[in-house]
């Protein structure tokens, strides 16, 4: 424990400034990257980091660096941060939280100060839902030289309009080059944007990496007819065989432990009341933490079409859409949150973020981890969204232990490799 | 067998020249009821009615009814017939058929001098497709008295013209009142509009009725959640569970002979590739030839749905929306044409329709029946709808069988009534 509590209130009000920033008349946010309301609320940390005497770097992507000084200017920061952009539909604490909590810490330590040993770091990245341009967690994915700055600059929203147009009209186009702001760890602290930690009354989330995540999109074709004077036995209806993946495909996924695999979007030829569906068209998703249980659920997966198709006589064309290897948190981040969490009472469950998050782009570059807490009803992307300022403010204070925590550790690391 | 034969290429070159009319480029007919191309089709029908000195009778819901004197003037006619309207997307069979056809028996009685005891009435029907002004059948129901002449003129197409102005501009308006035109019986020839026939190689469907139908609409409720974060066991899927109701209602619909089950129509929302569907809503159309078969599918369908929402923790509404009692064809109409086609030397199989007729309205006023032909792969409403020149004729032949056959019949009753 280290003594220092963070301003639960503070956050608070900070959480709900920001959140005016965008606001939709049904409480949510539409704060959308690039857009007037992201050059706002990117003014507004500037001037919170400027009165914290924080240097601030942007980058040629536009992802925010503000960085506080350690004891030892050699070593590498520890950083703390996520995202101000929101869905279109977006609530207040999708990715806020996750900056304005590391603001928190940088203000507490300042009012208390306590300087670590390592130089800490603020990182608000750029555009990390994807929804005005895609794909998303494009800021930290040139920062970790995923995609290249041209890739960034060209990719345009629906109306034609340009990341890097849109960068350069907000005058956020920083001077550093991407992937020259290096730091030494990063904890991203984030709402879970699912049911699991409120249905268990659990407080933090220890976050062990995220799901891997594979796409299909799976097309059935049999013949449209009438229903009328079609006989069971001479039909070849598309949607029965796709029932049967729809069933299959829910086997599948609860027969492996946390995997999950869900069909959202079908469509239907031609979806009229008196015709048989001639072809049915949907996107299969499957997740898991590990790669080689991606690999058996996809050959079951397989097997699962070639059988209903079979069965009930159609053609079926399976083709692998996207495909994202599973992400390992780094043991010592981990370790981190775990002591953190521990020192200030919280109670603590293992976790696997189901989401992608900025933190698998950074996790390929440093050591990463991230801390999550409940948000109600697992809701996110939706002006419901919510989270408790109490949940808040523990999520805040787990990042500043860890955070402490972590300096700590390496201090004693390289104490150890000095001895 | 009557010594007379239909001319087969003369009944072909009507088709292709009526077909003509309203022609798309796909070889279909765009004829939509009551249009400028309706109206010319009418006319060129009068004209043929005109040449074989028939008398014409246009009823207020402009049906068009021809009349070839019978040697006895007291009795009802025998009449044959169908509509000449299409779909926007349809072919050069459906309906047509049966009134060309109709039009080349009264061609062929012309030609021998061959007079039926009973008078001989060819009947075109108005707006059977109910494509432009809903309900199909309106015509035929307006002459049965199911649908008053002011519900008739007050429905509407899609750009607010009605069925009544649109009668009256093309001047079918006629004096008779609706339902004073009668008959002693109807023959309907028509495509049989499913693929029974042509996959057993059998030439004419001998036809028993209308299967009964039932059309519900099912909701099913759960909630929209996140695909990655959402584990399967707090899941509540609706999709999930429409699945097994689309499973369930095949099981029920083959395990009933003669029965038909289907999902034709299916919403899903909010359909996007990483949400869990939280509402699915679908059509389940059921038919059969019986109500008290349809009572039994009826319950089982309700119970199924109430064990797939109860299993996945979702709501149900389940209503229905829809229902046409199953149609018995008359016996004696059934005989003759049955009579017909063996004294044409045709193979036969019962049948029972799967679509709605004009034939549903005239058989609760008159004894009715329909004689089916095969159309290639069971295609209807379709530009790729077909009928062989030979099958066409074949279902020529046994009208005129089946009507000569029934004017006997009728006149034997008549004597051993009289005796």
């Amino acid at each position: 424990m280290s003594n220092l509590t963070i301003d639960a209130e503070r956050l608070w009000d900070s959480l709900m400034e920001t959140a005016r920033i965008g606001a939709t008349p049904d409480g949510g946010i539409a704060r959308l990257t690039l857009s007037e309301d992201d050059r706002r609320v990117r003014d507004w940390l500037g001037a919170q980091c400027d009165a914290l005497g924080l240097s601030m770097t942007v980058d040629e992507a536009g992802n925010m660096f503000a960085t506080r000084p350690g004891t030892r200017a050699d070593l590498p920061a520890i950083a703390m941060g996520s995202h101000l952009d929101t869905q279109p539909t977006g609530g207040k604490f999708d990715g806020v939280l996750g900056v304005l909590a590391g603001l928190e810490v940088l203000r507490t330590l300042d009012a208390a100060g306590y300087q670590t040993e390592a130089p800490l770091m603020l990182v608000n990245w750029t555009n990390e839902e994807g929804s005005r341009f895609s794909p998303a967690m494009l800021g930290s994915g040139i920062w970790a030289g995923v995609y290249s700055r041209e890739y960034g600059d060209g990719r345009a929203d629906a109306r034609g309009d340009t990341f890097g147009a849109s960068l350069d009209r907000i005058g956020y186009r920083g001077e550093a080059k991407a992937g020259a702001v290096r730091f030494g760890a990063m904890f991203e602290l984030h709402i879970e944007q699912g049911p699991i930690l409120e249905a268990e009354g659990i407080q933090i989330g220890v976050v062990q990496g995220i799901q891997g995540m594979r796409w299909f999109e799976l097309t059935l074709t049999g013949t449209a007819a009438h229903t009328g004077s079609t006989p069971m036995g001479m039909r070849r209806n598309a949607l029965l065989g796709m029932a049967r993946v729809i069933e299959g495909i829910d086997r599948i996924a609860k027969a492996h432990q946390d995997a999950v695999g869900t069909i959202g979007f079908l469509e239907i030829s031609p979806n009229s009341h008196n015709v048989i569906p001639g072809e049915v068209r949907a996107t299969i998703d499957l997740r898991h933490p590990s790669d080689a249980v991606l690999d058996r659920m996809q050959a079951e997966v397989e097997a699962l079409v070639q059988d209903a198709a079979g069965a009930v006589g159609l053609e079926s064309r399976l083709e692998q859409i996207s495909r994202t290897a599973p992400v390992v948190f780094d043991a010592e981040c981990i370790a981190s949150v775990r002591a953190g969490a521990q020192a200030a009472g919280y109670s603590t469950r293992d976790i696997v973020s189901g989401a992608g998050h900025d933190a698998a782009h950074t996790a390929a570059k440093a050591p990463t981890t991230m801390i999550f807490v409940p948000c109600k009803d697992g809701l996110s992307h939706n002006p419901a969204e919510s989270a408790e300022p109490a949940e808040c403010a523990a999520g805040a204070q787990v990042l500043l232990e860890a955070v402490l925590d972590y300096d700590r550790r390496m201090a004693e690391t390289r104490k150890g490799a000095a001895a």
